[in-house]
């Protein structure tokens, strides 16, 4: 039982935690923070959270346990703005999707990594931000991931874990460079083609025409495009390394693919499609039992 | 009205066609055409076709429209297969992903274009196969594109038309190479990289972690990379110039990002992912009012 949360960063992530933990009965009280006074009076007035500040100080003073949850670029200045004005038993933990940059973060601005913070990060989310955007079955049968060190207090592993499993997550623990290197060939790549298709069709000269034509196919390819530039800004500094390797992974499939359709190899071309299909197959099926319901993804 | 419908390759299109005409009672009778006995059988059962023969000759022999809906790979065998065959005032419609290869096959076949041949794209479809996958709304409010030849006798443009109309579908018109070029960027380019991204994660070797963890964003972005690899090479070997200048374009504009991301160039980024949400928004709040549905697509 969590008897007073801070959520740095009311938005999708934020509130969706904030709305489950709230539907669990696993809350006492929940104080929320960020720069928008507008979107804190809306988190209020639909109940996500009790009271609100805009100073992270005050919000983390008498919390037991602070979930940050703002985009990466702000992650240094939020442990910042905390630093020195948490209780001693508070558990820190947050919602980045690059966990490289917090750890770093962190170490930066607390000199060491402290002993109750616990890197974490859900995969859910959808392409919508904002509090409006929240819900409370966002976490619902998806995976969180956490990446404890080994100046982890277990302690504040085992309790932002039952956190995370009282919203309906399954939570998996693993190594940060790991973690990193994961979502950025299942989350951040496939981020990076569906902003680069998009930007490369809309600034070709016909590309009102390219885009009426354009099918459903089209729009769940590219509905990750619709995700907020900022966050995404952030996740590509904070993991670029990865994210390099996976583009140049990448880019030399595609070149493979191109080649073999430059020479009309048809052979080459179906062995490639029908070994995507298969595993693609393979992925659904083995998630449709956990997944039933149409959702879309956080990165 | 159409007499009598001959679809050959009863399969998600031809099939969903069948149903639809059936639906709004604008056929009379459907006969099937295809290799596999058991997918006519059970089109038969399903009350998609009326009845049905493996003879393309046979299947077009008294009927007023023919409706081809066989892989591009197969479409000039069934140009040849019907040669001869049909009757005098039969009009002949596709639904070919590109129309560039099935006017030269056509030509080549015929020794010109027939004057009541129409080629067409319905730009509607799922990732799935064969007559289970059919159903009569596939083409409702959806796109139907037709690339008539100056051959083309206005009397068979106009049956076509109106077919596709009582299906539900808005039909365009347009030049040959333009719907190429425009189904390249829109459709096969996507295609291949969902193709391409599955494979590359396919052939990594913790790939089963990196499915494990994937989540809704990666599913619905790859849901096309389940198509049928037989069709796809087939669209590639078709339209592999086209292609060849799209899978160009956005190679550049990946270049263009990763080396951003490697010098950390964040206002590119940035700049990068703002035109991109930007026009994906758009593009999304312009189909809103005509697609409320979230439907899948066909190449």
């Amino acid at each position: 039982m969590i008897a007073r949360l801070a959520v740095i960063g009311v938005g999708l992530i934020g509130g969706s935690l904030a709305r489950a933990l709230r539907d669990a009965g696993a809350v006492d009280e929940i104080i929320g923070c960020g720069r928008s006074i507008a979107n804190l009076e809306r988190a209020r007035a639909l109940g996500v959270i009790d009271c609100f500040t805009q100073d992270p100080a005050r919000a983390v003073r008498d919390a037991d346990m602070v979930f940050l949850a703002v985009p990466l670029g702000a992650m240094r200045g939020a442990f910042a703005a905390i630093r020195g004005r948490l209780r001693d038993d508070a558990v820190i933990t947050d919602g980045g999707s690059v966990k490289g940059s917090v750890v770093a973060d962190a170490r930066a601005v607390f000199g060491r990594i402290p002993a109750r913070l616990v890197p974490g990060h859900p995969i859910a989310g959808t392409e919508r931000s904002g509090v409006e955007a929240s819900f409370p079955e966002l976490y619902r049968d998806r995976h969180v991931i956490l990446t404890p060190l080994p100046e982890t207090d277990p302690d504040a592993l085992d309790r932002v874990t039952r956190m995370w499993q009282s919203c309906g997550a399954q939570v998996a623990s693993m190594d940060v460079t790991h973690h990193d290197r994961i979502l950025a060939a299942t989350s951040h790549l496939p981020h990076m083609l569906a902003f680069g298709l998009v930007d490369a069709l809309a600034r070709r000269r016909e590309n009102d025409e390219l885009f009426r034509y354009a099918a459903g196919g089209f729009r769940d390819f590219t509905r990750i495009a619709s995700s907020d530039p900022v966050m995404w800004r952030d996740i590509c500094l904070a993991n670029r390394e990865s994210l390099g390797e996976m583009l140049q992974g990448f880019s030399d499939e595609m070149q493979d693919l191109a080649a073999a359709i430059r020479r009309g190899d048809g052979d080459r071309l179906l062995a490639i499609f029908q070994r995507a299909k298969a595993a693609r197959d393979g992925y659904v099926d083995g998630i449709r039992p956990r997944r039933p319901r149409s959702e879309p993804e956080k990165p």
